[in-house]
């Protein structure tokens, strides 16, 4: 399968790092064609300009480039630390710039009318997103409502048409000891497997 | 007062730049001094390097200014579009960048066991935030589950202790007619108002 990779964290030291080359890594160990993004190490132009906002607009050769290859992928995984319950903009910018209309989205017919409705382009059978974040897990339920849930599931990828997605945060990271983060990239192991397993020669 | 007004959408003919221009002229009228970022046109460096996680790292001089100007400000409005549930990845970047620990919010002791309990430290008595979308509001609550309530109020701003906060959403934009946008139009000018009057002379 093609499997697009896309990774947002500026630290190449990172723990986010490290996830996403255990998840690269497995995927080429299960015979997965993988695209591998680290946007911040591509200096990906992460704003969205006025004139890609028209549905036909001329695109650069980039953001052409990426929409292609996310339109083509069977696959997505999707790696970044929670910043205020959001992507990095880096990563919200990738989301602006490729996940087009056209690409990763249409509309109903009847959309002048402003349903709002969405048709999902996406051919993924899988997304998988995983996330780091220095608050601990029942404070983010309780607190902070965990909009990363919303934000990834309800309004990206379930609308563009994925069938299946798994999400699974990280932490507390900024307090974790060498032997759970190695227990931790096993478990990225097991679930990228277990999402994209190898194909039988 | 004070007042910062932060706007992040990329068409200067949109109808977010409307809103922004008539908060920042009825703040005026009622006597308060405002400090209106339109991010787009000052170009606003929106990615978060890796050398500016630690909490005392160097800035650089235009990130200096805008913590400065944030960290007095008794007052903030923030315009943008809805996409994707999350602001366009330019004021994300602000966000990033300019809410940093020190400046929106601190730890408190004990921190390093991962609590991951903020103490505000913005002095804004008032946040107003002004979405447009082209999502109709039940479909918005039903199926999206309205990210950006969860993102600026429980995750940004009480956090960072800001006293009183009100967010109100224009839409759906696109099938709009020029008297709908006038009358909410009127809308803002009457919330901007409410929530900073003339202060008697």
């Amino acid at each position: 399968m093609k499997i697009s990779v896309i990774l947002g964290h500026p630290d190449e030291k990172s723990f986010n790092h490290a996830i996403a080359e255990t998840a690269v890594e497995t995927l080429r160990e299960n015979g997965h064609d993988v695209a591998f993004h680290d946007l911040y190490r591509e200096k990906f132009p992460a704003i969205l300009p006025a004139e890609e906002i028209p549905r036909n607009a001329a695109l650069p050769r980039i953001i052409r480039r990426h929409c292609a290859e996310i339109a083509a992928a069977e696959g997505i995984i999707i790696i970044h630390p929670n910043w205020w319950g959001q992507p990095p903009a880096m990563l919200k910018g990738w989301v602006d710039r490729v996940l087009r209309p056209g690409v990763a989205y249409t509309f109903t017919e009847g959309d002048s009318l402003g349903a709002g409705v969405l048709i999902g382009l996406l051919k993924a059978n899988a997304v998988l997103v995983f996330n780091t974040s220095n608050t601990p897990p029942e404070r983010e339920a309780s607190v902070f409502g965990d909009p990363l849930e919303l934000i990834w599931k309800n309004n990206m990828f379930v609308s563009c048409g994925a069938r299946s997605y798994y999400r699974k945060t990280f932490g507390v990271i900024i307090t974790s000891t060498l032997e759970q983060r190695e227990k931790w990239l096993r478990e990225v192991k097991e679930i990228t497997s277990r999402h994209f397993p190898a194909t039988p020669a």
